[in-house]
């Protein structure tokens, strides 16, 4: 295993990187001087190890140990985070990948093929509203021509952001000819629930991912002065505002499923004025399809009356959606039983994340392993995962990796 | 009367500071380059009548006709705007009095006493939460030591902001000497409602303004992850700020008032977070205090109850209450006498919204003229009066400038 120490110096010279310097927690958004210097990190750290690194056509950062691409067994996960976000999302696997190759090389192990490490671009999507923004664009899940014209809040154009990483606009898209070299995928990352902690366990498995989508709300009324404007005379898009929200956590409760609006713009947002206009965004998640389904179509119909009554108008424009993914069997049968010859117990649990080996999860053999989250926030600076269960995570994926590349 | 060219001539050269070229209204917000580019454009009216600008002590410009301040008759009203406002909303009491001093020159009047124009500084409160700044900083209603502190969205401090105005910090507060000055003051205001429409008048007098105030509510929750966070386990601000946008409405129609909750921030404001913090303000406002008291405290009290229901920190804090205003009856009086010598209806109505001629009523006699307003639509790029109309509104007003300081 590799020491406390040497996990906590790693990961430590990551998430330096864009840490508030009080308590606003961890910001690395996409193409930000933030991501470059973790770009700069990641590059230090595959040099370090004699790795040689190449950014493809879509961004993703690359580490290989030499010229031989094919068959490779590739472990990987992203560096941004949300705004504020925590400090182990994504960066937990990315630098768990690096220390595992240092426990496989400590033990002299020899890989028979290839083992790679991958950074992939903008998983979270927090500024272009994008999320997994790499590995869909590797795998032809993403349209670049829809998206490349998109502008974050600032009004920062995306390939304008691209271009200052010398990614080329242009060149964004589908890359099979990658996607062929990967044998197998494994993405180590922190659990976002509480499920290990209440197992007592400090890794698990994952069996798929929730499907999950974004939708954009935008309520159109009239703005007026908030103290001579007659009540009756008002549309003030606040009103279905309100009720989209409230809507959204009733019906994701009767649907068992998770809804959130959590992010809002006010046009012009002035206390002494109705709004002329709100944009809403909802994130929904369920079991399966179908009920993901019938519980954004129910929410529509209830903010589009909501809207009705008070003469604003509603228009709603769905930004992502990603099917449900169920994880290789294999795969995370072989990893359950790497788990079991550590001593270790192998629990199953779904996740409601999208996760970039849900991306690749179509089209080769992915999975996921979970470290345990005592708290189970996540996308918050009180994310947590212990050193030691950190420690346990990078030695089970050292595991898996001899298990994939060495046999 | 003053001919609607020279009206269209001297209102569009202040309009067309801080326009959007599309559609986003007039921002004029205050010690911003639009304050300063209005300033520059009173001065440069003042100069063409031969009045003399003086900035007061809290950042008010006057215009003076020559060295004699007693006993002065003081028109007026404010240059700055909301965000996205109106054109009309302070610059046409501005623009009005200017012509108004050319109309009694033009038929060869002889004030016994001097006749001012003034502009008070921050009105709307658009930019630091403070309106009627100026005002009441001139009649000792708003304590400089308690607000010069405050910064703006943007982080800029009100005091360096100030300073950038040549307005010393350290010389804000009441002005007893200043106020001694003002024998009346009469402030020509857009209306902002449909009242005068209706009755099919072009002008109207104020009886006076209800009272009203602004809150800021704060709701802390914790920040989560949208997908992961089991419903039960979060604590969302967002869904005791619906409660809170639902019950002002609600209870503003139970009490023959308005409320409006029209700025919000969100924060981390990210579409898969659950926000760690929501910021809203509540603008209230009612025919009488205890009225207005009821609303608020039943208001509070909703909250407060939703905000537990989801394990969510509230704090309320008031930002600002003006009492009810009456204007002063005798000058009304007088004014509606100038009317009927017009041969115009002379309807008196009440508003609620906040003015500096409510702020100086407490002190002198004060009284306000309306100009109708055809849609009613206030703060808005939509707000609107006609041009015949505004030359209406500008002879009553230099007819009661003759009243007043002629006889």
């Amino acid at each position: 295993m590799v020491s406390a120490a040497a996990f906590e110096r790693e990961f430590g010279a990551l998430a330096a990187i864009g840490r508030h310097p009080v308590d606003a927690g961890y910001s690395r958004l996409a193409w930000t001087a933030e991501d470059r210097a973790a770009r700069v990190w990641f590059r230090a750290a595959a040099a370090a190890r004699g790795l040689t690194v190449e950014t493809d056509g879509n961004g993703n950062l690359w580490a290989w140990p030499g010229p031989a691409h094919a068959a490779a067994v590739v472990v990987g996960s992203h560096l941004d985070t949300v705004l504020s976000g925590g400090a182990y999302d994504g960066a937990l696997g990315v630098v768990s990948s690096f220390l595992a190759l240092d426990e496989l090389r400590a033990v002299g192990a020899r890989p028979r093929r290839p083992v790679a490490v991958v950074a992939f671009a903008d998983e979270e999507g927090a500024r272009y509203g994008l999320p997994t923004f790499g590995s869909r664009l590797m795998t032809g899940g993403l349209d670049p021509a829809a998206v490349v014209g998109r502008t974050d809040p600032a009004g920062v154009g995306l390939a304008e952001a691209l271009t200052t990483f010398d990614v080329d606009p242009a060149g964004l898209g589908a890359d099979p000819q990658r996607l062929g070299w990967i044998s197998s995928f494994v993405e180590l990352h922190v659990e976002q629930g509480r499920a290990l902690a209440e197992l007592d366990a400090p890794v698990g498995l994952a069996t798929g991912i929730w499907p999950h989508g974004r939708w954009r709300l935008t309520l159109t009324g009239e703005p007026n002065h908030a103290g001579t404007t007659r009540l009756v005379d008002r549309r003030d898009p606040t009103l279905p505002l309100a009720g989209a929200v409230e809507a959204a956590r009733r019906l994701a409760g009767a649907n068992g499923a998770v809804a959130t609006v959590g992010r809002l713009l006010v046009r012009p947002n002035s206390t002494n004025s109705v709004p002329a206009e709100v944009t809403a965004w909802l994130d929904a998640r369920a079991a399966d399809d179908v009920t993901l389904d019938r519980l954004v179509t129910g929410w529509a119909d209830e903010v589009r009356s909501a809207a009705a009554a008070e003469r604003v108008r509603m228009s709603l424009h769905p930004e992502s959606r990603s099917p449900a993914v169920t994880f290789d069997g294999d795969l995370t049968d072989r990893m359950a039983a790497v788990l079991a010859g550590q001593g270790l117990p192998s629990p199953r649990l779904p996740t409601a994340a999208g996760h970039d080996a849900g991306v690749l999860a179509g089209h080769v053999p992915s999975a996921m392993l979970f470290v345990r989250n005592p708290t189970g926030v996540s996308h918050s600076p009180a994310e947590r995962a212990e050193t030691a269960d950190c420690v346990v995570g990078i030695s089970v994926l050292a595991s898996v990796i001899e298990d994939l590349a060495c046999r």
